[in-house]
Parts: C-alpha cells; sequence; structure tokens
C-alpha cells in the first residue's frame, strides 16, 4: 500500500461542504473518493487536514490516502483530473511516508477571508468575497486583530452547532493580516488548528471593528468572555478559503 | 428626456455577448433592456461603447440611453440592481450632456486578458482565465508587444467572421503590457478603438511569442501582412474582460 498525499482545489459554491454526508449531498471528500472508484475499481478512505463548511473554498486543502493501485502517483493525479467535475481539481500527488496522516500531522493551517468593500452588487467578484457595503477602516481591524495573536482559549469563536461543547478551545495564532488593495479587503490567518467556525466568526469580529460598530479594546474583553454569545455573528462561508496546510520536515510541505 | 451613462459589470459565462441577437438569446444589453422595461414601462435604445463576443467578462463596461423616467440616476441603479440576474450588475448611473454616445465619445478603451500559467486546472480561477500549460516567458512576450504599441493598420489581428472586411483599420495602441504574478499573467492594452477580435487575436501571438513558437522580431513582419493568415490563432473568450471606457472632458469619465 503506498500513502499518497494530495492537495487540492475547489470552488466551494456548488459543494455541502469537504465531508461525506450521510445522506449522500454533493461533498468534495465524496466526489475524489467516488471518481477514485470510479477509474480504479478501489475504495479510499480520503482522510481530509480537516471539514471546510458549506460554500467554503480552498486553493490548497490536503488529503492522503492508502492504494494498493501501483501507478506513479502524478499519473494518478492527472486520471482524477481527467474525470473530476469542473469545480475540483488535484493539484499535486505525492507519495508520502507511512505514517503521514493529513489531520494529526498538520503543523499549522493558513485561511483567507476575502471582502468586497462596496456598495454595489460584484458580478465578477461575489463568488469568492463578501461585499460588505459599510466603509471599512483597516487600521481599525488590524489593531483588533493584533489582540487574537497568540495562544489563547478561542471559545467565544467556537460555533456552537456541534457536539464538541467541551474540549480544549487553546489555539495559537501565529499571523492574523489585514490587507487592502483598491475595494478588496483580505483577512489571513494562520493557526496551529482552529475550532469550529473560527475564522467566520473572528471575521465577523473584524468586520465589525472595521465599520466602527465594536472598538478594538474590546476584543480582549470578548476573548476572555468565554462565551459565544460575546461575539458577534459568524462572516458568511463563500468569503472563505483555505489556502495552505502546512507540516513539518522537508519532504511533506 | 434625460441621457443616462451607465457603467457595467457582468461575468459573461452564461451570456451570449453584449450585443441583443435577433433570435432572443441572452445578452447583457438584452438583459438590461428587459429589465428596465419590467421596472418603468419604458423600451429604452441602450448604446453600449461596443460589442463584447460571447463569453467575455466587463468590469467597466459603459451604454448610455435617454429616458423619460424622472428619478435620480442613483436611485435608477438601485432599481435595476435590484432586479437584473447575479452575473451584471450597474456600478453607477449619472446623468450626462445629451450629445454623449457611449461609442462615438469614446477616447480609448482597456481591456485585460488573463492567463493562468500552470499545468493543473483551476476551479477557482478559470472562470475569467484562460489556462495555459507551457511556461510563458513574459520577457519575450513584453519585446512582442512593444512592436504593436503605437499607430498602426491592424488588419492582421482582425477577425474575419464578419461584412466589415473593408473600411480603416488604422488603431493606435497607447499601453500594451504584460505582468506576472505567480501563476497569473495579465496583459492590458489600450487603445483609442479595436478592430473585431483584435484583443484576442494580439493575445493569441503574444501567448505563441512567450512559449517560444513565434520569435519576437516575427511580429512587425506579421503586422505588415496586413493578412489575418499571417497572424495565429485567436486566445478564448474567457481570459477576456473590458476594464475601462475612457470619454474625453471632466465629468463624463
Amino acid at each position: 500500500m503506498t500513502n499518497i498525499k494530495l492537495t487540492i482545489e475547489y470552488d466551494g459554491t456548488d459543494f455541502r461542504g469537504w465531508q461525506i454526508q450521510s445522506r449522500g449531498e454533493r461533498t468534495v471528500q465524496a466526489v475524489i473518493r467516488d471518481t477514485f472508484f470510479h477509474i480504479f475499481g478501489e475504495n479510499i478512505n480520503l482522510i481530509g487536514s480537516g471539514r471546510t463548511d458549506s460554500g467554503v473554498h480552498a486553493a490548497g486543502q490536503v488529503a492522503n490516502f492508502r492504494t494498493a493501485v501501483r501507478k506513479p502517483p502524478a499519473e494518478i493525479r492527472n486520471a482524477l483530473n481527467a474525470h473530476l467535475p469542473k469545480d475540483v481539481a488535484i493539484l499535486e500527488a505525492v507519495p508520502v511516508p507511512d505514517d503521514f496522516h493529513a489531520q494529526y500531522s498538520a503543523k499549522s493551517k493558513t485561511y483567507r477571508y476575502q471582502i468586497l468593500n462596496r456598495e454595489v452588487r460584484s458580478p465578477l467578484g461575489e463568488r469568492t468575497a463578501l461585499r460588505f457595503i459599510y466603509p471599512l477602516n483597516t487600521e481599525l481591524m488590524q489593531t483588533a486583530a493584533n489582540e487574537l495573536v497568540g495562544e489563547h482559549d478561542f471559545r467565544s469563536f467556537k460555533g456552537t452547532n456541534r457536539s464538541n461543547r467541551n474540549g480544549n478551545d487553546v489555539r495559537t495564532v501565529s499571523v492574523l493580516k489585514v490587507r487592502r488593495k483598491g475595494e478588496l479587503i483580505t483577512v489571513d490567518i494562520t493557526a496551529n488548528g482552529f475550532l469550529y467556525k473560527m475564522v467566520r466568526n473572528i471575521s465577523g469580529l473584524l468586520l465589525e471593528c472595521g465599520a466602527g460598530r465594536i472598538p478594538p479594546r474590546e476584543v480582549r474583553r470578548i476573548l476572555r468572555a468565554r462565551d459565544r454569545k460575546a461575539a458577534p455573528a459568524a462572516a458568511p462561508a463563500h468569503g472563505l478559503s483555505l489556502i495552505k496546510v502546512a507540516y513539518p520536515g522537508r519532504k511533506m510541505g
């Protein structure tokens, strides 16, 4: 059996997220697994670095699987790309050591949240960015963001729609950078791990800070509350993309 | 009657181009005209700055129309945006002098051709960029592009699929700039006017030059041939966007 690592890009618009659903919804994991079966006749257990929600995109999701198929990984990649639907593609397929696990081996992940700061709808931009009509002050957003960098208990930013009420909510955010280029604002966030909906919940807070509705000095209080109700609503899924998953070591990155 | 100038953004993927077609195809011009009629009960003659082909996008198409509707243009814009489909939006509506004509008053237009220079399909990028798998040398592309800047007879780059075989094919290209940022190459071209399919035909030539199949020194010969058969095939429509139409004067731009 060969352990193969895939790097995957997808437009999340028409997917019900990454994770296989019991009711057969169209998910990225299911589509790749079914396509592999269709080509090679083998059922694979495709392990993702983590779930992405319905509507979230990825430019660099990572997954791994073990297979008895004895073909060069690049050939497997090309075969998958020839059969996968237009909204998902395998960027890279490489053999990895047997103990590589896309979720447990991950050292950090980077997400990007994109905001189009303008009044009018954007037919070309709103597939992968949230349109936000109130003027955003990116300096205020960055000041607020700085309060979240470092090791913190992020319970105030953990989605409640799951059975993960308990558990360790401490994560380390190493990068949280807000940039503006014309109408487009990007929020890049790197951490050693993310709680459920953590990026969208943080982005929702940064939007409120940028719009002047929550002063950045409130962020510390919100963080310390360890209460989801202390922070504002999550930003919508379609502005979010998983852009990189990093692994330790020379040959796995 | 008020003369109103519209600035329009559209995702050309699901449109049969700008221009109203006799057989009722879905075109941008038809969709805006029909939406205006639906809201205000008035048939407008919507004059575009020029046609865009089936599949070509726009971030800044311009059109004008005369109307008896006595509402502030911003209100007309908002009403249109509320009723137009997701893939087209009015960015701006402003009153203009009676002699303003979106096509004849135009001083210059700027198009952008986007190329994703990579091997693998891109689910997130290929809606508005051509994927080109052979490595492109942008210095060669720029050297070739420089040969086209200035006033020339561009007949070698004029699409033949039309009844415009004769006429004046001299145009002045003021900007032709090739830029690379990672995998993405953009070709920006500004001219006082464009022949049918001229941008796509020029982009097709620049791709051949960048791939090393046509040396840039051949460009002068191709230009002078004044023969469409002397130049390579047009680049596909979906990589092209009309990004700006410029008009003279202070209040029209």
